[in-house]
C-alpha cells in the first residue's frame, strides 16, 4: 500500500467554503491530523484515526504526519484558511528538511482553501481589491523590529495590509503598538476593518477609521484589515461596503 | 420577486477548486455574467441567461449586473481566482458607487475563491508561509513609477512577492524591466517560480534563480512568485519543493 500526505485548508469555519478537492482528500483518508478546534470539524467514522495535538507543536505535528505516511498511511493534515498562509504547509517543509532522506520520496500535496484575509474582505466588500500585504504580527517567530519595519514600509508603498494573529493573551500591548504606528504612518482618517469569527455563527464585522480603532477590538479569532490611501466606504442599505478601486492612475507616486 | 447580485470565484481552473457556497450560488441564478472564458465555464441550462463579454468592459459588465438585480433577476458575476484580488467586486463597487441611489439597497454579496497566487503555491510547496505583497504589474490602472516604488519597498521589507498580470502582447517590456529590479535589489541567486495554468491541463511550474529567469518565461497565464530571503528549495523525488519556513528570528532586520 503507497501511503500519501495532503495539507488541506478547511477555510475559515462554513463548511460551504471547503473546496471539493479537500473534501475527496479527506474522504480518502486513513488518519487526520491537526490542532484540536481543526480536528474538531471532522466527522469521524470507520477507518479514519484522529490526531489532535494541541498549539505550539507544530513540528512534532508536522513530523507524525510524515513519519505515519511513510508508514503507508494516507494522512491529511488539516489546517485552517489556506494551509501556505501563515499555517501548516510550511511547518510540514520544514520537518520534512530537517527529517530522513526518505521522506523525500513521500507523495505530498498541498491542497488551497480560503484563507482568512479573502473570507473577511468578501464578507466586508473588496479592500485588496489593488495591491496589498499580508502580515503575521505574532512576534513568536519574528522580532518585533522587523515587525516594525515591515509595516513601515508597507504603508509607504501604499499597499493595504491585512494582519493575521492581531493580539493574544501572551502579548497584548504588541497590537496596541501596531495601532499607534498605523496612526503615525496613515493618519488617523484611515479606515481599517476588524472581521471577527468570518462564516461562523459568531460572525462580527467593524469598519471604523484608524483614530477609534481600539487593541481589544482584535482577539485570537479577528483579521485585520487596513485600507490603503485609496481604499474607500460606500453606504448601503445592508451597511457599509469597504473597498479599494482598481486604478491608481490618479495616486501620488 | 427580489432580486440579489453575487460576485462570485471560480478559482484558478479545476472544478475540484470551486466552493461549495459558489455553485448554489450559479444552482440559484437567472444570469451570469462575466468575461467570455470564465462564462464559458458554466453548464447552460433552461432558466439560465449566460451574458458573456470582452475583457477590459469591467465596468460596463457592472453596471449591466447591478440593472439587472435592481430589475429582480438572480444575478452572478463570474470571476477567475478570487472576486476580491484584482478582479470584479472591485469593478462592481466603483460602478455601485457611480451610479443610481437605489442599486444601494440592492443584496450584493462577494462569494471567495481560490486565487491565483494561493493556487500555484499550493502546487509549488509554500513561498508564501511567511509574510508576502500581492502586485498587479499591469500599467493599465497603475503608473510604472508607483510599481516600481513598490517593488523597492517590498523587497526592502524582504516579502516574498506574488505578480498578478506580469506580461502582456500589449506591454511585453514592461515584465523585463521588472526582471531587471528584481535582480538589482535581490540578487541573482533568490528563486522564481512561474506557475502557468494552474490546475489546468496546460499546467507547467518552473522553479528557477531570477538570473536565469527570462520575460518570455510568463505570459497572460502565469503567476509569477518571487522568494523572500528565506525561501528555499527542498530537492524532492517528484520536484522541487519551493518554501518560505516560518520563522524569521534569525534574520537580519
Amino acid at each position: 500500500m503507497s501511503g500519501w500526505l495532503a495539507i488541506a485548508g478547511l477555510g475559515p469555519g462554513d463548511e460551504a467554503l471547503i473546496t471539493p478537492e479537500v473534501t475527496a482528500a479527506l474522504a480518502g483518508a486513513s488518519d487526520v491530523i491537526g490542532y484540536i478546534p481543526y480536528v474538531a470539524r471532522i466527522v469521524p467514522r470507520a477507518g479514519l484515526t484522529l490526531h489532535p495535538s494541541n498549539n505550539r507543536v507544530e513540528l512534532d505535528r508536522a513530523a507524525h504526519a510524515l513519519e505515519l505516511a511513510a508508514q503507508g498511511r494516507r494522512v491529511v493534515v488539516v489546517s485552517s484558511g489556506d494551509p501556505g498562509v501563515f499555517a501548516m504547509a510550511a511547518a510540514v517543509f520544514e520537518a520534512l528538511e530537517a527529517g530522513p532522506a526518505h521522506w523525500r520520496d513521500l507523495d505530498i500535496r498541498v491542497l488551497a482553501g480560503i484563507t482568512a484575509m479573502l473570507a473577511a474582505s468578501a464578507r466586508a466588500g473588496a479592500p485588496l481589491g489593488h495591491d496589498f500585504c499580508a502580515i503575521n504580527l505574532s512576534d513568536n517567530l519574528k522580532p518585533w523590529v522587523l515587525i516594525e519595519k515591515r509595516l513601515r514600509l508597507a504603508a509607504e508603498a501604499d499597499f493595504a495590509m491585512a494582519f493575521y494573529n492581531p493580539r493574544s493573551k501572551a502579548r497584548p500591548e504588541g497590537f496596541e503598538r501596531v495601532l499607534e504606528l498605523l496612526r503615525e504612518v496613515c493618519g488617523s482618517d484611515r479606515p481599517i476593518l476588524f472581521a471577527r469569527a468570518v462564516s461562523t455563527p459568531d460572525e462580527q464585522l467593524r469598519i471604523l477609521p484608524l483614530g477609534q480603532a481600539r487593541a481589544n477590538m482584535a482577539d485570537m479569532r479577528t483579521m485585520v484589515i487596513v485600507g490603503s490611501s485609496l481604499t474607500r466606504i460606500i453606504e448601503c442599505a445592508a451597511g457599509p461596503i469597504f473597498y479599494t478601486p482598481r486604478s491608481a492612475l490618479g495616486s501620488a507616486s
